[in-house]
């Protein structure tokens, strides 16, 4: 299969690339390095040192023996570039990470708010036109976010919901109350997207993923020189990463408010899983299809906790503090999301044990140098704009 | 009260900002003019010659004796502009028409859609941060519209829905299906709005408008150098004025398919009347409130009967011609939208009679030399991208 991978710099696009190249699918990757841009503009950085794209595709050329296709561009501001992509590359599935994808980053002020939305909203909608004017057929594999629903009082539905109202009845998409600019963006796109299938016959899958956590997949082992941008400061690492990081460094695991806020989690190896599960079963044409991607739901506090005993046990002096929630979000809520569709495609979770925990240690140990105590707690207000 | 109209170069906005005007308030107009680059760019004009904003400015002052503000400007591409006005007028309450207003033309191509949607985003973006840095009191009574959620085969209410899944509540937006990229980029201003309610206490009325139809109001009839932008053309003209304009000028009214689509519609006058009975009920302090607003429901073919009894009447020869849809849309379709919140603050339609047809004829018999056939059945298909 002939697979794009866009956003193919990022935490999770650079191991796709190389899980699917590995798996003998002809791959290309597409990137503008701008969130390398915006770790710059904040002062930020992964934990480990990430090789430029080139450099990691040449590295993997020589480790794995494989090529992958490289295309730099902004698939937002010059959809020429991108129709020119895609009509070299010819792919069979793209699978779309390309956007901005922290909701604090887009809350910080005005001008990160309007960048995030133009980029994933213009970003999408090229891509759109793009695939109708090259490559109709092809599969769209969009990541969106469980982010999307926000936490209703009702069972959350993947994408579409079966309702009776007043005696009638309709399938609609599932109603959202997503919680920042950047969530917003990903909803804004689920209803182009769907409308895309709904006029022109596109084929869609939206993996509305939840939060991603872990650093090494089987492929970044292969080789040093083939990390992924891991990331544990306060705009964009997430949360359980971050946890780690604060326990390695003895720092106390900040925790927003009550620590109730419970969310949708996966291994990040899930998650190329998901999108492997999605691109080999691809969506019917005409078809907008929406999976919720995600293995487990926790609180943050169960996972505050449990990255405290599993550091514990390692001898670490792991503090729990919990801090005002700069966020406006829900601390006690319902929450009961379905999840049944990517297992019935085969997904086998790769669920957060101890030993996942203490992997994570082990592997933050290796680089603690490197953990820059400035960024951790970055908090971004979500009223202070 | 002071009242900012943005978009005051409008078909609506001008009127509008009239109204308000004539009736004490103080009254400032924000445009960018880019509507007039649009009709340029397409070739098209409204029906009767629309002097500039500043030209129509000066005439009011000289007709009614009262200023109406000026500030030229666009708000999507420039927030300190915006800024800068809101912090020189200081506005009560702030009516935003400022989008690109028609659904044809966010179909023509790639750029026109991705203009489309970063035009309405981002201007309404800039908006909500620059009330938030300067007003964050002040009431956006926003222009939406009926297109929004499409033809549902539930009845359709007024912005929110109480639901009921698998044995649970929650009050949740209305799902919404549109049925084009300019509805959609409405549906994104909805979505962002409610945020900025719930995170910022923002107070906000999304006025989810039907058709309008009409040419005139007490204000526009004051005098000949204050007319507003009637448009009759494929891309900017509304279904019933497009009617008229066939009549008239002895073209067939064309139908798009069966006819059956059905859609709220109002006239120009019941739009200043609701937006007026908005701002002098303003919402509550962090409130999404929702109106439906439209006063009668017809389909497609009972317009064109409707502007053909009339016209016969008149000594017009008036043939009704179906062709081929070039939209996407139902043909046949449940359509029951709530409309009573507008009603219940005092809305006394004015209803679609034979005199007002007749009036619009007349109306449009008095400029017939200025309709250009060329323009009147430009359909944009909604296929062709």
């Amino acid at each position: 299969m002939r697979i794009m991978i866009l956003g193919g710099d990022g935490y999770l696009g650079w191991p796709t690339a190389m899980y699917f190249s590995a798996r003998g699918h002809d791959v290309a990757v597409v990137d503008n390095m701008i969130k390398r841009y915006w770790e710059a503009e904040l002062g930020v950085e992964p934990l480990h040192h990430v090789p430029s794209m080139y450099s990691r595709v040449r590295r993997w050329r020589e480790v794995a023996g494989k090529q992958i296709e490289t295309f730099v561009g902004d698939i937002a501001r010059n959809h020429r570039f991108l129709y020119g992509a895609l009509e070299r590359f010819k792919p069979d599935a793209i699978v779309h990470y390309a956007e901005q994808p922290s909701a604090p980053y887009s809350m910080m002020d005005r001008g990160k708010c309007v960048e995030t939305q133009i980029n994933n909203v213009a970003g999408t909608l090229n891509l759109l036109f793009g695939l109708r004017h090259v490559c109709p057929d092809a599969h769209i594999i969009k990541l969106g976010t469980m982010g999307e629903y926000g936490t209703p009082n009702i069972d959350i539905e993947e994408g579409w919901l079966e309702l009776e109202h007043n005696g009638r009845k309709d399938r609609v998409l599932f109603p959202k109350k997503p919680g920042s600019f950047y969530h917003l963006s990903k909803v804004h796109d689920s209803h182009n997207l769907e409308f895309a299938c709904r006029i022109w016959g596109c084929r869609v899958t939206d993996l509305n993923q939840g939060v991603v956590y872990g650093i090494d997949t089987d492929e970044t082992l292969m080789d040093p020189e083939l990390p992924t941008s891991f990331h544990y400061d306060g705009v964009f690492g997430t949360v359980l990463n971050r946890f780690v990081v604060q326990a390695v460094h003895g720092l106390p695991l900040s925790i927003f408010g009550k620590g109730g806020q419970t969310r949708g989690f996966l291994n990040i190896r899930d998650t190329l899983r998901c999108v492997e599960l999605a691109a080999l079963n691809p969506a019917d044409k005409g078809k907008f299809r929406v999976f919720n991607q995600f293995t487990e739901q926790f609180s943050v506090l169960d996972l505050a906790e449990r990255v405290a005993r599993v550091g514990k046990r390692r001898k670490l002096d792991v503090k729990l503090e919990h801090s005002a929630n700069p966020r406006i979000e829900l601390e006690e809520h319902y929450y009961h999301p379905k999840h049944s569709a990517l297992l019935s495609l085969g997904l086998q979770p790769h669920l957060l044990t101890d030993e996942v925990v203490d992997g994570m240690i082990t592997a933050v140990q290796a680089a603690s140098d490197r953990i820059d105590t400035n960024v951790v707690d970055a908090a971004v207000k979500w009223r202070q704009q």
